[in-house]
């Protein structure tokens, strides 16, 4: 079985959204990204740091879905990173209420020997330098994912472009990919971010969905309309699972193929987005997922034809 | 071939962007209507008004594309309908700086008598008991269509309620359905719409693309990602004329083939964009639309199989 290696925080976060107020609940980057690829027929590990308050229950939900914990590190008397946040009315906003670094400050990561020749690699937003640290453990990855956001942008861009140089996929949001190439055609980005390292760009656009960029090649995958969004905590970080665990299992990494893993993760992710934190992505099933797909489906697929 | 009557302004629009600014040219809703929909083998005709001051030059670009100009009805010593805008660095938003309704504001259309039978009615966005009064000179059309905007939601609300007792589609953007419906999900929304009469709800989201609802059923056209958008008048009124001219050239109004003309719609605004004004989609030709077509296809469809 394909290995996957999963690279981010394990936390806690208490939410708010205008449905209600959630207490320290599971989150965490490594904690979406991986509950979302282990819907897949792979070996995921997650490489991370919590404290001695990390529940061991926590870490039990990550290894009855057979993802090894061997790489997340446990502090003696240390504290878990902690987030704090509260919803706009929108949901598409939102508020940092806390942040609380605790035992992230001092991440070190370590792949466990066994994965260090796993052939994708799937990087959690987290401070660059550390994630180039994860990058040359590797014996021969053969796709670097990785995750970022404007924070690094703002306080950290030469460490962020030189771990750029080392990766193959970045996935980003729109305003990201505007501030990080300084042009505002996501087109144009794309191409000047290409230039910067990663063949491959993904761009998330949350509710509007996903733009997949290589070359001169596009393709986009809608987030599906729902009627009600519970709880958006997590959701890009699903769809970087789900597209990462598809690709693994596949073991196909060309274009054609990101553009199922795209369809995935956007699938995955509309499912995080129903309720609190990890729950509904914990507790979806193999045919829920498969009559999601068929609903992308019919939202994209059009029959015109040409003579 | 399907008739298709088409309802709404001829005007001259002065636009600036942060690529220049013009002069007074063509503009005008029914102008982008007709000439998106005359890309289709079909028999359209525009019903609109204008003042003598109206260049002769501007309906012989209608009429040289077999568009019916017998329902254009020219006002001795009266002025053409003026609208002036300034669009904003991220070509999204954009504020009016001059708006002269002028022989707008004695507009009662007047359906050609060999058009009244047509099949399907296209109203572009104008006051909603003058888009009522062309739908009751019509024998029996099988699709009304009708564009709206949130100006007529603040000022003649309950007008508007009637007439989409009458009409099968609607197309409004994402910020006028949820003020229509009181609702932000749009999913939520186009029900709410739906119970207001229109059986078809199309959702215009600009960049992001567009949405058709019916019943429990959803379809997503993206629009395609560009490097350079030029002048953003016109898409909607152009994105309406392909959906409107598709679907009478085919002259299959399911659910299905709605969906293979919001596609050509998209594709045929994708075009507008790229120029000041008539422009673009006034010079293109049937085999660059072709060759965006399957861009879109590109763009959008994938292969994950189910078993």
């Amino acid at each position: 079985m394909s290995k996957l290696v999963i690279v981010g925080t394990c936390a806690f976060d208490q939410i708010e959204t205008p449905f209600g107020k959630t207490d320290k609940i599971l989150g965490g980057a490594a904690t979406y990204i991986g509950l979302s690829a282990s819907q897949f027929d792979i070996d995921p590990a997650i490489v991370s740091i919590v404290g001695e308050d990390f529940p061991q229950e926590y870490i039990n939900k990550l290894t009855s879905r057979d993802i090894n914990a061997e790489g997340i590190e446990v502090v003696k008397d240390g504290k878990t990173f902690y987030w704090s946040g509260k919803y706009h009315n929108d949901m598409n906003t939102r508020d940092t209420l806390v942040t609380e670094l605790n035992t992230l400050e001092s991440f070190n990561p370590v792949v466990p020997e066994s994965y260090k020749d796993a052939d994708i690699v799937m990087l959690g937003n987290l401070q660059p330098t550390v994630q180039l640290s994860v990058i040359e453990q590797m014996t021969s990855p053969k796709l670097v994912i990785l995750d970022t956001m404007n924070f690094w942008m703002d306080i950290a861009l030469d460490e962020l472009k030189t771990t750029l140089k080392k990766v193959d996929v970045i996935t980003i949001n729109d305003e990201e990919a505007r501030q990080l190439s300084g042009e505002y055609s996501l087109v144009t980005a794309a191409k000047i971010i290409h230039s910067m390292g990663p063949q491959y760009v993904v761009i998330k656009k949350g509710e509007h969905g996903a733009l997949l960029f290589h070359d001169n090649e596009m393709f986009y995958a809608p987030a599906l309309p729902l009627a009600e969004v519970f709880d958006p905590t997590g959701a890009g970080d699903t769809f970087a699972g789900g597209f990462a665990g598809f690709l693994a299992q596949s073991g196909n990494i060309s274009f054609e193929n990101m553009k199922n893993a795209l369809i995935y993760g956007s699938c995955l992710a509309s499912f995080t987005v129903e309720s609190f934190g990890t729950e509904r992505i914990e507790s979806v099933s193999k045919d829920e997922i498969k009559k999601r797909l068929q609903q992308f489906k019919q939202l994209t697929q059009f029959d015109i034809e040409f003579n």
